[in-house]
Order: structure tokens, then C-alpha cells, then sequence
């Protein structure tokens, strides 16, 4: 099956499964959720997109019981039913259903859906053109929310000026671009804004880091200005769906 | 029927009523949305609610070609069928469906939602108690999508400290509150903060704006610090659920 899809214990095609339209998703965007590689028919570093997803959870008070080898195996059977061995494994988390109310009740159950997308493995060699935009997102970017339209809309101006990411600034300082993290090579110094609640603790950003302290190379985790980014010797957006990629112009 | 629902030509019990895993408000909050007040089985001020829908719709690039009259018929069907003559009529539009992915072809077709929720008339001489809080919200809260995550989360931390709402400031001023706009009253004068990209539009401030100026009240729209709310005659919260309602304490 191309697309399987899953939503609280069903399993089927995504174009087929239907949900609830009490889903606070829906009405809300009350939910988070996370993304990990499909590679071979195997996901990659699922562990770590499941510390950062439960991490999510908390955050937003949201109660979520489903233990981590439950969450592997609803993974395991998605791709078993799988027509692609390449791709996108997606899920996501949302408060609950019910009428509409901003408060919501104590025992409320989460809803789980989730979904693999086919998706081939980038050509790294091609490098990316970049523009710059006024970051108006919210201080909650730390929580990998689906509040997700201002990433939306700065990565389909992003599109239509001939670019493939949008890199967002406040301030004069970069913070990250619409769907990846942001970084910089200067002087074989790698440097990449800190995670604060400006910025998503991206899976894809930790690993270069940690691959950076494997080679010897020097890591600062300190904001750097649009000026700097244009005096810098790389620039790179990270995240797992585009795997890291360096920019051609900005 | 009591809760009414409505998608995409489809009218319904809310509590029967599918949505595709896929529609973008999912997964996204790829949306904008609308409430108007119902009461006596008719809608208040419904024109003036489609007014900011069809902004709001245009201020992320929907084209929702679903023309007025025939959200009336829709709204007036949806009213038919309701067993409660008073409540909130809300609808909501998505970009669309289809597979995940931020940017959004040109000819997608958007979806309509929309539903009656039953609501008592509040009890307006019972005053609120309010509760300040940083305002973490984007620079998008004069569009009214439903990315509403920051405004949950505020409105049921004021729900636990035993408030009402939740007053959201910015750099020391009053921006408005979870889901209502604030506004003070000081030696006669009315004063509220301007409708800039941190403020939602509230079709009830308008309302209480146009009686001022029908009452001879003076109006000033500028943003007020804590400081000169604390020392206001007169705090007040208005929106089309709550109508207007004044603090006993903050």
C-alpha cells in the first residue's frame, strides 16, 4: 500500500481513513508531532524523535499513555503494510475530542494518527537558494506543535520566489528556516543558534553536532546575525527530511 | 438535533461526522475560522462575522469561492435542524487535502466546517476574575486561524488559578486576552489597543466601539501598560461568546 495511514488503532490507506471532526487538530491545532526517516524499510533514530515527541507531550500537558514499544510496533506494522521502502514516518498526538472549549477536562484521551509518505532520498549535491524573512512565529517553537501555519506560509513565499527554504530572522539574528534548522560554517568553526523557545531542538541539528564533536570540530551554540550568515563560509539547513544541506545563494 | 455539524455539503450530528486524515487543518491548522452568536434562532451580525472570514481567508491565500449568500443558507439549514435556539455558530475553512507537504498547489480546494453549539446566555452581572501572563502568541493574531495552541494553554492556566481569562501582555502592555479582546475605562474614556498584527479584530470591540461613539463616550485606541489597567475604573473583556463582561479582580 502507497500512503498507509493510521488513526486510534485503525490501520489503512490515508486517503481512506477518516477522523472524528471533534479531533481538537481540527479545530485547535491542539497536538504535537514528529517526524522520522524511513531508509530500507527501517526507520532511523526513532528513539530520538520518540524522546523529543513524549518531551512534546509534556510540554502541552498532554497525557499521552501509549508506551514507547507500543509506539514502535504501530511504526513496525505501518511499514509492513508499506509499499515503499523509503520515506517519511509521521504521527502526531492531539489532546482529545469534544465540543469546542479552550479549557479541557482532566481525563481526556489523546488521539494518535500517524502516517508513512513515500518521499525519495534527496540529491545532496544540489544546493539550495535561500531568502530571508521577518520570523513571526510564537515563543513555543521549542514544542514540535501542529500550530505550523507561519511555517507554512514563509515556505510557500519561499517557493514562489524561486527558492527552496525560507530562513527566518528576528531581530537581526537568524533563528531557523521554516521547516529545518539553520547553521553556519566560518572559519571551521560550526555555529548554530541555541534551543531556546525560539528555536526547535531539531534530531537532524543534534546529530551534526554530535558529528561535529566526532571530527574535532569546534561547536558554538550562539545566535549569529543575517550579516554574519552572509560573511560565513557555509551555510547549511538540517532537518530529516532534507538531510543537511548546504546553500548556493541567499 | 442537538450540536449540529456541517462538512463539505454533508450536514450531520457533530458527533457523527468525518473528516479526511488529510485535510490540512489536521496536521497543519492550515485555516481560518469565524463565530457568530445565535439567539432566538437567528444569527447576530452574521454579515459582519463573513467580513473578517473573507479577510482572514485572503490574509493566508485562500481562495474560498463559496459565495455569502450561500454561507447564509448553509448557516440557516445548520439552524433548522438545531434543537436550541441560542448557542455559537462557528465554521471554518482549510486550504484543502492532501498528502503533507508545506507548500500547496494553486487549485486546491478548501473545506468547509461548520457547527452549532448550544450556549446559555451568560449571567453578565456575575464579574470576572482575570489573570495576567506573557503573551507568547505570533505576529498573526489579527488573522483569525485556528492556531490556537497558545491561547488553550492560556486560557486553562487561567482556569486553574481559579480566573476567568487570561489578560496576555507584550513588552508590559495589554495585548488582549485568550479569547476575547481587553479594554479599560479611565475617567470616562475608552481605551483599547489597535488592531495590529497582535490583535484580533473582535467583531464585539467593534460593536462596543460604535456604541461609545453612539453614547458619546470617548474612544482612544492605544495600547495600555498593567500599570494603567491596575489603575483603570473599569476593566473589560468582549467577545461574540462572552459579550461584554467587566473584572472584579485581577
Amino acid at each position: 500500500m502507497k500512503y498507509v495511514g493510521y488513526y486510534n488503532g485503525q490501520f489503512g490507506s490515508v486517503d481512506e481513513i477518516r477522523i472524528p471532526m471533534t479531533d481538537r487538530a481540527v479545530y485547535f491545532g491542539d497536538g504535537v508531532y514528529d517526524v522520522a526517516l524511513l531508509y530500507n524499510r527501517r526507520p532511523f533514530a526513532l528513539d530520538d524523535h520518540l524522546d523529543r515527541f513524549y518531551r512534546s507531550c509534556q510540554m502541552i500537558d498532554i497525557d499521552f499513555k501509549v508506551p514507547r514499544d507500543e509506539m514502535h510496533a504501530i511504526i513496525e506494522k505501518m511499514i509492513s503494510m508499506a509499499d515503499d521502502s523509503v520515506g517519511q514516518i509521521y504521527w502526531q498526538v492531539s489532546r482529545g475530542s469534544g465540543y469546542r472549549a479552550h479549557t479541557y477536562p482532566d481525563d481526556m484521551q489523546p488521539n494518535l494518527l500517524a502516517f508513512i509518505k513515500p518521499q525519495n532520498i534527496p540529491d545532496l549535491s544540489i544546493k539550495y537558494k535561500m531568502i530571508t524573512m521577518p520570523d513571526p512565529r510564537y515563543q513555543m517553537c521549542n514544542v514540535k506543535t501542529i500550530n505550523l501555519l507561519p511555517n507554512v506560509m514563509a515556505c510557500e513565499k519561499a517557493m514562489r520566489a524561486g527558492c527552496n527554504e525560507a530562513i527566518l530572522v528576528r531581530d537581526g539574528y537568524v533563528m531557523e528556516c521554516s521547516h529545518s534548522n539553520c547553521s553556519i560554517i566560518k572559519n571551521g568553526v560550526f555555529r548554530t543558534a541555541p534551543t531556546t523557545c525560539q528555536i526547535l531542538p531539531g534530531v537532524a541539528r543534534m546529530h551534526t553536532i554530535q558529528l561535529c564533536h566526532k571530527l574535532g570540530i569546534p561547536v558554538v551554540e550562539e545566535a549569529f546575525t543575517v550579516e554574519e550568515m552572509m560573511d560565513a563560509d557555509e551555510v547549511i539547513s538540517t532537518a530529516t527530511s532534507v538531510f543537511l544541506r548546504t546553500a548556493s545563494e541567499i
